[in-house]
């Protein structure tokens, strides 16, 4: 059940924008600071967060099935315009096969609408055609620094605005993806095909021999893509000594190895500041 | 050039180690210690640390280049009875490639002896029949609690014992890694062909969440595997809340859903208790 913290009364032509957290729980607080913004500053936005944000199970916004049917819930619903994850965290991947299986053959066409892990569902959902994948900010980014501007920054997004897209790709093919999500991606039944694409990844509390140790493993898994943009890499904790290197050497460093293309920047990041882009495949998948 | 830490004068009919670090350095202290238990316990074997153990460029031990060499000096000198890598850490995966290019064709049949990152040697030379990987403590190891009990195990093994070897297997086909280094490997040009093959799998510092994503990727890719077992997950790092399952809950959890055989525990782990896994593929690789 889609709970309407904004009444559906308000809803005449208004767009509306179903919540669900696939991976870990929100608290009400984010979603009052959200639904705040909302009213206020976009009035043809009906903000509907599933109670299942709130949910708990350990580690997950409530058990497997609990979050596959309030996923299910926002996307089957007629009256959705748009997909929005709360937050990432993790745990997308677990229920990403499953939504396939329940959505495909519905010729969803409306944004789904996140980042971080919440990539898992991006890449399953872009794979097989079903809605539109788009990175960007989630309401748990209410809780940053600036996290204000990165909230009203989707809103815009869902009102029609496109000023808050990243510009790097310039209209070719491309999708973006958090780094750890992108490698543990790789080589699954969830992968899309990436061929002729400009991957953008981005990256927050990992290790630099992490990240040179993650982009080994990307570049390994995607030959034939366009080539590679670097987002921002926050919060990289120190090590016991210098690495040597920083992420852009670093992804330079693997590109070059594999003979992918290394593009430069692109403006995504774990930070207020993270741009949208929605996901365009050089091929469209067949709708299955 | 090798190093004779212990003259080559005293090498008559002795097993002769060679020593190098293919991710991270040690320091004199430790092959002073591991020295001191060899010659005291194990007059028959003669340890040879290469000088690049010691060596340090930022996060490495030494650039690529030069741990490279490092150990090819080692595999190559016909002298050599058995590689041994002095610690993990990072960084094998870097030089795996090149190592295989120059290694293979020589017929090689030493045991390649080390753990953890030196796994993606171990995957590397496996796939392409270059010696023989097996999986135990190294003598950095000598710096845990316990650590000399670590070393005796590996130096025992060295002298023709057997008593150290993991016995899960019973015999069967198996190879032994760190999870992390595995789900890095697979779909890489390092990864050996599994096929019918038992994975035991340990891992230390990663939280509950990042093992559970590890698995999901891993059993990704292990199809045609005998089935994996678990080793020992050490040093988890407290979440802000319980994750609710345990690594093996975990690796079943995964191994139901891909249909790859759980097959309980294996005694291995980055700890002092590390049990020595020579890897036996099901079929043997060609000689390239």
């Amino acid at each position: 059940m889609v709970t309407p913290d904004v009444p559906r009364a308000r809803a005449g032509n208004m767009t509306r924008i179903a919540i669900c957290a696939p991976a870990t729980p929100i608290d009400r607080a984010v979603a009052a600071a959200v639904n705040a913004i909302a009213s206020a500053e976009f009035p043809g936005l009906e903000l509907a967060f599933h109670e299942q944000c709130f949910a708990q199970n350990g580690h997950f916004a409530g058990h497997d099935a609990e979050r596959l049917a309030a996923l299910l819930d926002c996307a089957s619903d007629a009256a959705t315009d748009a997909v929005w994850f709360a937050k990432g965290g993790y745990g997308s991947n677990r229920i990403a096969s499953d939504a396939v299986e329940r959505l495909k053959g519905r010729d969803l066409a409306i944004p789904i609408f996140g980042y971080s892990d919440c990539g898992y569902l991006h890449a399953a959902l872009a794979r097989h055609g079903i809605g539109r994948a788009v990175h960007g900010p989630m309401p748990v980014d209410i809780r940053r620094d600036g996290g204000t501007e990165a909230v009203r920054r989707a809103l815009d997004w869902f009102a029609g605005g496109r000023s808050g897209e990243d510009r790097s790709a310039d209209g070719a093919p491309a999708v973006a993806f958090n780094l750890t999500t992108l490698a543990m991606l790789c080589g699954t039944p969830l992968m899309p095909d990436l061929n002729g694409v400009q991957i953008m990844v981005e990256e927050v509390g990992e290790h630099l021999y992490a990240i040179d140790r993650l982009f080994f493993h990307v570049t390994a898994h995607l030959q034939g893509v366009a080539g590679l943009r670097v987002g921002r890499f926050g919060a990289i904790p120190e090590n016991d000594r210098p690495f040597g290197l920083q992420p852009a050497d670093i992804a330079r460093h693997w590109c070059e190895r594999s003979g992918i293309p290394f593009l430069g920047r692109a403006d995504i990041g774990h930070d207020a500041g993270n741009k949208i882009v929605p996901f365009t495949l050089a091929a469209l998948p067949a709708r299955s």
